[in-house]
C-alpha cells in the first residue's frame, strides 16, 4: 500500500510517560511479516477513561471494556490490542476470546482481569484465533519498555499507510506533565461517540470521573468531527490512562485540557489524512446555523456526500453539489441567505453564484492538497467544523476486495 | 458513455394515452447533437398530481410546480422539461427563467400559465439560458404527437445511459385504461419525498385529490425506496396527469392502483439499473424489525454504505460490512438475533457466522449481476425493501469531473 500523499513527514518524537510501558509482537493473527499485537501496562492507581462506538453491533472487546471502565483503580492496568481481526459479530466465540485473553494477561503479568482492556481491529465476523495471541504474552510481558510506544502504534495498523502519534509536555503550575497518544484508522470512519482505536497516556494525576468527563467533552470536538466514508466501525475505542506518576494534579487545569485537545485533534486529523484513497484533506466549516446541532448536520451532509467528495477528487469547483448537500441535510436553511466559500473565495451568496465568481480562480484553488469549504447559513449562531477527505479510485481499489 | 450493463434489452413499446401529446427538440442548453427539451400537452380537465423533493435548496421550477398542483383543472395543462441545466440555486434569475418559460408556453400554446409545469435537470448553480428554450416553443407546439413519448424520454436524459419507460393497459370494470410513464435519473439519487424526473400519464378519469393521494402512497413504496449514492437532488419531481379521455372512472380501483404501482416500481428499478457506474442491481430486504420505520433505517444504511457497495462491486461476500451497517443505522437491533442471507444462502445467524457457511458458495453467488441481501432482525414485524447498486470506479470516473 503506497504511503498516503497527505501523510506527515515523520512519526513524531513521543516523550516517555512515567508509569506506562509497551511492547509489540508478531502473533500472525492474519498478517505476515509485521507486528500485529501490542501490550501496554499502566502503574497501580492509574485512572482509565474510555469512549466507545455506539454501534448496535459493537464487538465483544468493546462490550467488555465498557463494563470495566470506572472500576476500582487501585491495581495496575493493561491494554492488549491486536490487528487483522476485529472479533466483532463472532458470537460466543467472541466472548470466549476476550475471556481467554484477559485471563492469560492476568496469569502472565499479574494485572487483575477486571483491569485488562482489550481491543481487536480488522475483518468482521471471523472467529479470532486468540491462542496465537496468548502464545505471545510472555514475550510481550518480558519486553515491556517505556520507550516502545512507536512500536505499539505500528502493531495496531490495518489499512493505515502510516502509524499515528502525537504528544505534548504541558506546564501545570510550573511543573511538566507529559501526554502521548497513538491511533489507527483509515476506513470505516464516521465516529459516533468515539472512533477507531486511540490510546492516550499521561503522567498527570486525575481521578477517573474527572478524566472521563474531560475525555468525552474533547472527543465531541475532535474524533466525533471526522469522517472518511460515513461508515461507523463496530470496534471504535478511545482509552486514556492517567498514571499520576508525575505527582502533579491536573484536575481542572485549562492548560492540560488544551494540550489534550491538541493531541486528540492532531490524531483525528492524521486518521483523515490516512483516509482510504485520500488525496485531499478537507475542512468543512459551517457557521450561521440555527444551532450547533444543525451546523453539524450540514457539515456532515457535505463531508459524507459522494458527489461532493468525487468533485474534490477531480479538483472540480462544483459548489452546486455543496448546495445539494445543504439542501438534503435536514437542517433549517434558506436558499437566499446561504453563502459558500472555497478558501477565501466566495463562490455563492444570496441564493446564487457570487457576482465576481471566477471559475479560473475557484479551479486553481481546488488544486491545493488542503482545502477549506466554508458555508454560512445566515440564520443564527450555530457552528461546527468537521474534517474529511476526497473519494477516489484508491478507495474503490482498497475496498472492492479487502478480504483477499 | 457506455450503456449500463444492467440496462433493459430495449425501450418498451408505450401505448398512446388519449388526451396527451408530446414533442422533443434540440435547444442547445448545454449538450450538442442531441435533444434536450420536451413539451407535453394534456387535454382540458386533466387532473395533475405531483410529488417533489423536500430539499431545503430545491430549484425554482420545483417551487413553481408545488404552488400550482391542485389548482383549477378546467383548462388544458402543459409540461416543459429541459436537460443540461437544473435552474437550481440560480436566485432571481431562476425565478425569471420560470416566469419567462411559462409565459412563453401560454403565448405559443394557449395553455394558461397557472397550468404550465416546468422542470430543469443538470448542472446546479448556473443561470439557465432560457431564451434558447423559448426560441424552440413554436416548433415544439407544432410538432405535438400522441406517439412521441419515447422522444420525450430521450430529451430529458443527463448522465443516463438509456431512456426509461414503462406502461400498462389495465381493465377497469371490463374497459381498458392506459398508463404510460417516463423517467430520468442516474446519480444524485436518494429520493426524499419524490425523485428525479418522472412523468406518468393515463386516460383514466379521477379527481386531483384522489390521484394525489394514490400517487403519494405508491411513491413511498417505489421511488422513495431507491438510492444510488445517498445524495438527494434539488430537482426531484414526479408529475402524473390523468386526462380522463377514456371516460372510465378509475377512482378506488385496485386494478388501476396495482398497475400504477407496477409502472412506478419498474421506472424506479430502471433508475437504479442506470445508477452511475453500476454493475450490480441489489435488492435489500429487511424483515423482523421493531417497526417499518426501523426496517427502512436498516435497509437504507446498508444500501448507502460505501463499504457494502464497494464489496459488492468486488464480488466479495463481505457480510461483516452488512453487520456494520445494521449497527450504525440507529434502529433497534440485537446482535444475537440478527440473521443475514445472500440470496438463499444464510451467511450469519445468532450473532455469528452460520454453522454451514461456505465462502465458496457465498463468493459464487456474488458473481450474479442481480443480488438480494436479506436481513432479519428477529425483533418484530417491521419490514422494508429497497433497491440500490454497487459503487465502482465508473462512479468516480463520471463524477470526478462532471462539469467539464
Amino acid at each position: 500500500m503506497a504511503l498516503s500523499p497527505l501523510a506527515p513527514a515523520a512519526f513524531p518524537e513521543l516523550p516517555v510517560v512515567d508509569g506506562v510501558t509497551f511492547a509489540a509482537g508478531a502473533a500472525g493473527v492474519r498478517y505476515k511479516g509485521r507486528t500485529d499485537v501490542m501490550l501496554a501496562i499502566l502503574a497501580p492507581g492509574s485512572a482509565v477513561a474510555g469512549v466507545f462506538t455506539r454501534s448496535a453491533t459493537r464487538s465483544a472487546p468493546v462490550l467488555d471494556c465498557q463494563a470495566k471502565i470506572g472500576g476500582d483503580p487501585s491495581g495496575p492496568a493493561a491494554i492488549l490490542v491486536n490487528s487483522g481481526n476485529s472479533n466483532a459479530f463472532t458470537g460466543r466465540n467472541g466472548v470466549e476470546a476476550v475471556e481467554a485473553l484477559t485471563t492469560a494477561v492476568e496469569q502472565v503479568t499479574g494485572v487483575a482481569k477486571a483491569r485488562v482492556f482489550t481491543a481487536s481491529t480488522g475483518v468482521i465476523g471471523e472467529p479470532l484465533p486468540y491462542d496465537r495471541i496468548t502464545a505471545k504474552l510472555s514475550e510481550l510481558s518480558d519486553g515491556q519498555s517505556a520507550e516502545k510506544i512507536a512500536d505499539a502504534a505500528r502493531a495496531i495498523m490495518t489499512t493505515d499507510t502510516f502509524p499515528k502519534g502525537a504528544a505534548a509536555t504541558v506546564d501545570v503550575n510550573g511543573k511538566p506533565v507529559r501526554i502521548a497518544g497513538i491511533a489507527k484508522g483509515s476506513g470505516m470512519i464516521a465516529p459516533d461517540m468515539a472512533t477507531m482505536l486511540v490510546y492516550i497516556f499521561t503522567d498527570g494525576l486525575i481521578e477517573q470521573g474527572a478524566l472521563q468527563s474531560l475525555l468525552s467533552g474533547i472527543n465531541d470536538r475532535t474524533f466525533n468531527c471526522i469522517t472518511v466514508d460515513s461508515d461507523t466501525s463496530t470496534s471504535d475505542s478511545l482509552i486514556m490512562g492517567a498514571t499520576g506518576a508525575s505527582g502533579i494534579d491536573v484536575t481542572g487545569s485549562d492548560d492540560f485540557a488544551q494540550a489534550l485537545h491538541g493531541i486528540m485533534l492532531d490524531l483525528a486529523h492524521q486518521v483523515v489524512r490516512d483516509g482510504e484513497g485520500a488525496t485531499k484533506f478537507v475542512t468543512i466549516s459551517v457557521t450561521g446555523a440555527a444551532d450547533d446541532a444543525d451546523a453539524r448536520k450540514v457539515a456532515m451532509a457535505i463531508a459524507n456526500s459522494p458527489l461532493v467528495k468525487t468533485a474534490i477528487a477531480g479538483q472540480d469547483a462544483n459548489w452546486g453539489r455543496v448546495v445539494m448537500a445543504v439542501g438534503k441535510s435536514g437542517a433549517a436553511a434558506d436558499r437566499d441567505k446561504l453563502s459558500i466559500r472555497f478558501g477565501d473565495i466566495t463562490v455563492a451568496e444570496n441564493g446564487w453564484r457570487a457576482p465576481n465568481y471566477s471559475e479560473d480562480a475557484a479551479s486553481a484553488y481546488m488544486k491545493n492538497p488542503e482545502l477549506t469549504i466554508g458555508v454560512d447559513l445566515g440564520l443564527g449562531d450555530g457552528q461546527c467544523t468537521v474534517w474529511t477527505c476526497d473519494l477516489t479510485h484508491g478507495y474503490i481499489d482498497i475496498n472492492a476486495d479487502y478480504r483477499s
